[in-house]
């Protein structure tokens, strides 16, 4: 087990009628704050309305970023620091799913930077200080309510990428599974497929000693595997929906990858794809992971998938490599009997920018992972999954 | 899954050499420290110096309390209280394992406290302030260094009784493994036992929604199953002591009863043990958990000790009452091959106390537990396992 510093500070507030905590904790922060939210689902759902009830009996004053974009735009951070430099914001509330949240982190950070916010995504050791983050979440999938990461994009240079510190964590965030009934089928397996991945990033890694942790990431996947059909089928299934979305939290929070050196493969030439082609973050992950697990599998790291063929998926007969195999296979059927695809095809990705979307996953950090990958090794995995 | 209010504010240090980070962090907290330790086993291992020469380089004034006993005395947090106040000390460092940090939450409340430490024992609410708590792990068994609880005895009553809350979890531990090096093979072994027993407190509750958390209980198992025997045979494995500490940690942290209404039930009666015959903790846990087990098995609570058994045990064979049946033997036979008892007796305990034993630990909460257990419950446990 490698050396670590443990530090999840987030308080969560987990649980139907959660949101009776809003309000007083909030206002212990700042009574002044920034409603961050994505489309018009907070609406609809009737969730703006309970926030906001709960900012006016706590007397905080809130201004508003809305339209915040499922991949979280830089223009959108922008915007959010200018209306808490105008109004002199003390806090900013994210209510929503990990791109409202990741958003509200930048704009926490941006509002206390002087100079463009772009520098602090590309440059995550210039966050020195933020405002205090807060979330509601509303879909299990980012485990942002709970980490100090927010991957922002600029479509402009194509570029989506990953930031945040210490200081982007939220303070605390509010986990009420009841809003997640309304994510739709696509959303949960897609929000599934994130968790899953979050954890095999931390899962694979060539760190044998780490061995809680291990066990730790097989919980996790069982869990998905369990309750993302149950999620689908009754959206409204309150032990699914929960046990989901503490899942999300527990994924990415460091708990799967303290003491282990965890590099991360599949998320840094997914952020290619929807970076180029703006494709949903879960399904592109969904097409990628078997491929890579494919081609990451040889004598070296079959270990790994020997125990997670045997721990997530009781594969016990067959040779380690067979194991191996059906373990793999296992992960690919699993995501296509969510809905999920298997081809870049079906989502209308071509040959077009292969090699330039390989480059930059290869700069992006494939070269650190489980099996380190370079731009050659990396259009072989996106050409297996054309 | 029960709501719950996730807080776990403690940060960690884990890893060789981290106590490096201790000087400077206690700085920031205070440069008036109580040191709590118990007999000389850390100046025997030179740690008592690492420690010192900490507090020195940092320019940090200490005062000592040692001696602090296995099953810490009240009388010794009363002294701990009194160093403090007369010295006008600001922060509690505790070095040791679960009893020298217990007696250091007692004290760094009951500095706080206007009136006797005991009232704090007998009453967590009255704990409302408490100095800041820090320690250094030589033990991997209560989980103290990162939970609030803190078990205090009083002899001359026969009480020994858990306390502790928000105000007395520690700021900051330093866990290194290499401390527990040179924990001897009984110690081990009853630390082990003492892990396994707040999982398994957690593990076994009627909670059927809590799924990822009963998961994570699995892998707190699995992990003392597999290291405890490695730990005895090479007392200096690194990952061996590394994987028990951090699940010792994990166990008890709260991450395994979070969403669960737990209730303990094998700890209040060994606390009974305790008190009357000032035996080993783990020794007592080892003991009982088995006679537990078997005692509480029925057609409603067949359910968890079938998914014990196949998770834990990975015994798939036999109808659902042979495999939870089996589970049992398995847990007893593990205690065993790890050279703890199966008897009182072979702890020097006979039917003398019983009834007063089992009077008190209905009235300490067993009546609340998995399956509630009244006085007659408690003493038919506790003569099965004379």
């Amino acid at each position: 087990m490698q050396n670590f510093y443990y530090n999840i500070p987030t308080q969560i507030y987990f649980g139907k009628g959660q949101i009776e905590n809003l309000g007083k904790n909030l206002k212990k922060l700042s009574d002044r704050a920034l409603l961050v939210y994505g489309g018009g689902s907070i609406k609809k759902s009737g969730l703006y309305d309970k926030v906001t009830e709960q900012l006016e009996k706590a007397g905080i004053v809130w201004q508003e970023l809305s339209g915040v974009e499922p991949n979280p735009r830089i223009e959108s951070v922008r915007k959010g620091v200018e209306i808490c430099r105008e109004h002199g914001l003390g806090a900013v509330l994210a209510v929503g799913g990990g791109s409202a949240i990741d958003c509200a982190k930048v704009v926490a950070g941006g509002a206390c930077y002087d100079g463009d916010s772009w520098d602090l995504v590309m440059d995550r050791t210039k966050i020195t200080k933020a405002l205090p983050v807060v979330s509601v979440l509303t879909l299990a999938a980012t485990g942002s309510e709970m980490d100090e990461y927010a991957v922002i994009s600029d479509l402009g240079k194509n570029i989506k990428k990953g930031t945040g510190n210490e200081f982007t964590k939220p303070v605390f965030s509010i986990m009420d599974p009841e809003y997640t009934f309304s994510v739709p089928e696509k959303q949960t397996a897609a929000g599934t497929a994130d968790i899953m991945s979050h954890t095999f990033e931390n899962y694979f890694t060539e760190e044998k000693g780490a061995y809680l942790q291990a066990r730790f990431c097989e919980g996790i996947l069982k869990t998905c595997i369990q309750y993302a059909p149950v999620a689908m089928k009754e959206p409204e299934n309150y032990e699914a929906r929960a046990n989901l979305m503490w899942s999300a939290s527990m994924a990415i929070n460091g708990l799967c990858s303290y003491g282990e050196n965890t590099a991360w493969s599949v998320h840094p030439m997914e952020h290619e794809l929807s970076a180029f082609y703006d494709i949903t973050h879960g399904v592109g992950l969904a097409i990628l992971t078997p491929y890579w697990m494919e081609y990451v599998l040889n004598e070296t790291t079959l270990w790994k998938f020997v125990e997670y063929g045997k721990n997530v998926w009781g594969i016990f007969d067959g040779t380690d490599m067979e194991i191996a195999r059906e373990a793999i296979l296992k992960t690919r059927e699993f995501f296509n009997s969510i809905g999920l695809p298997s081809t870049l095809r079906e989502v209308g990705i071509d040959k077009t920018h292969l090699d330039e979307m390989a480059q930059k996953a290869a700069e992006g950090g494939t070269q650190k992972g489980f099996m380190p990958l370079d731009k050659e090794d990396v259009k072989k995995i996106l050409e297996m999954a054309l």
